[in-house]
């Protein structure tokens, strides 16, 4: 199908679309499970693509360059969040395929990058490092950003020596949050149920796996992490013994995967104001109990600990996250299907038998 | 009574007492609550007096200089928290008057301020800034390291300038809070049962009193807290109502005196490894309830809001507080005993009639 673009802004972009990533959002947003699709549906948010023609106020890119898009369509970009890089969590924030993008030309819907071309703000596009093949960007700006933005918070920046970073979970976030962990030079723990994962674990760059089944294992563990990065589906609800590896001053994270299990395995988010529609679904989510979360303040208290929750990252830890995955060749592990077999990739996606993540290419201009 | 000190080690200060703070532990101990006194008992944990005679290896103070004890007698001064200033975290910590310390004297057991001389480790004095009346540093040792801390490590400093801070309950932690949030330049909200305390707590700096038992003022305050320090008994089990009042990326920080309301309006704490004393007692604490705390994941990972407990702090942050405290003239509220009225201090505190904190002056020499 073909849609009519929305008038030129002069903030706008148009790009050629190169790669797409398929989230399940995608897919269930394709199922219409929320009920809240609107047609036509042109799903996607992990877009890559070349800038084929500018606004005349976007004047920090030119015509050829390769540009990535995520969830964040707009923001206002005046609040205080949007100027210190923090749009993630700006009040306007407008989602790439749920919200109405605004401008001189007025107001319009925005679509996703499931097309061969895309007309958006250009002011919230990121410029791709050459070093970055475009194929693996898209799942960095959802996976890759998610994992990173507790990192980079935590560490003030992105050296992590002398620090012990774990990762619960070895899936589409951990397998990403592992190699973060590795490159920024702490010592990386691994944690998953069982040691099948063990070799993966330490190709990703862990320095060893923690059998989180292994109450041996786990009290040698205790009081040893500096930061802990939850990715894993369910378990979180036992904070406690979460609590107890946690070195004086450490900080876990629960990152957003977990209220998306309900999204059955997914390992992306669609978005910080999006969590409206979450909340009368939440006795299906897998990942956190349908019940409060229990934790004793004590340990926390004593510990000097902190627990954090994060639904993603904004624009300015997100240039940092490009140009530190190029920087550390950090590479999401993909499968790539041409345009012409998305139905297929969709169809893998939605079975959950994609490792790690589905990328469209573009063979269709 | 006169007790027999440890041999003078190199690294020994020899003090007179001058001020001495009376803290609810310091009752408990007396009355032996918890089963572990040791005799001949000598309390006191907010220790300010003069340097009367210095080990050789003590150079960076004098015979005659101001210098102030908290709970901290001796760490090891080598692991990584002591290299950083965070003693308050380790291993080796020996409480003022529950632990021994050790050096080439041997091993001998500390004593409080409960007295009219002390002997101790020099290494972990602090000098006193001359603008700070003695009488008031005790307290500071106390209740002002606690509730700085979290602030200087939430705003990595101490400029509060554009944060929101709110202080959740006026009493001995409170009213010494709202004048560090207050002097940082913050916008500052005192939370009350009820709007009794609105006078005092402007007069503190506060800029508004939020009740907690009004409905619509809560409603109305939703996301506008940066940094939230909890000092209140009871009530924090409420986790989600407090949740719905921070920013994106604010933080909680549940401190000590939540634990330590078991000692009856206690506002202090004894030490960070006292904790073990603490387990069985639980469920006689009143500030928080003897079974877990409980809260919703969604908002904190949506809100991209931290949850934070906190013991007290360590040298680093005392010497920050301490010069803090000295430049912008922040007093906490005291009654003044001479030495020879201990008894009646004493029974004011146990009685909790004390506004806000007991301190002792030495009238004995």
């Amino acid at each position: 199908m073909t849609y009519p673009v929305k008038p030129m802004s002069k903030y706008d972009a148009d790009i050629v679309i190169t790669y797409n990533g398929v989230c399940h959002t995608d897919i269930h947003m394709i199922d219409n499970d929320w009920g809240m699709a609107r047609w036509p549906l042109i799903p996607g948010h992990e877009i890559v693509g070349h800038v084929i023609n500018l606004g005349s106020q976007i004047t920090d890119l030119k015509v050829g360059d390769v540009v990535a898009l995520g969830c964040m369509a707009q923001s206002c970009l005046t609040c205080e969040p949007c100027i210190k890089g923090l749009d993630n969590i700006c009040a306007d924030l407008v989602f790439t395929y749920f919200g109405d993008t605004k401008d001189e030309t007025g107001t319009h819907p925005h679509h996703g990058g499931f097309g061969s071309y895309m007309r958006t703000d250009g002011r919230k596009l990121f410029k791709v490092p050459p070093s970055i093949e475009e194929k693996y960007v898209g799942p960095l700006m959802c996976a890759g950003i998610t994992v990173f933005e507790p990192m980079r918070h935590f560490l003030n920046g992105t050296d992590g020596t002398g620090k012990t970073i774990a990762v619960a979970g070895i899936g589409g976030l951990g397998h990403v949050a592992l190699q973060f962990a590795a490159k920024m030079g702490a010592k990386v723990i691994a944690m998953s149920r069982g040691t099948s994962k063990t070799d993966f674990a330490k190709e990703l760059g862990a320095h060893e796996l923690l059998d989180t089944t292994n109450g041996e294992a786990m009290a040698a563990a205790a009081g040893t992490i500096d930061l802990l990065i939850f990715t894993a589906s369910g378990g979180f609800a036992d904070v406690n013994q979460y609590l107890t590896l946690m070195k004086p001053y450490g900080n876990m994270y629960v990152i957003f995967h977990l209220c998306v299990c309900f999204f059955v395995n997914s390992r992306d988010y669609p978005s910080n104001n999006l969590h409206i529609f979450f909340v009368p679904l939440s006795s299906h989510f897998c990942g956190i109990p349908a019940e409060d979360v229990k934790f004793n303040v004590m340990p926390m208290v004593f510990g000097r600990i902190s627990i954090s929750g994060n639904p993603g990252g904004g624009s300015g830890d997100t240039k940092l996250m490009l140009q530190f995955a190029a920087e550390h060749d950090i590479k999401p592990i993909i499968e790539v299907f041409p345009h012409s077999k998305a139905n297929e990739a969709i169809q893998k996606v939605r079975d959950g038998t994609i490792r790690f993540r589905a990328v469209l290419k573009n063979d269709l201009v």
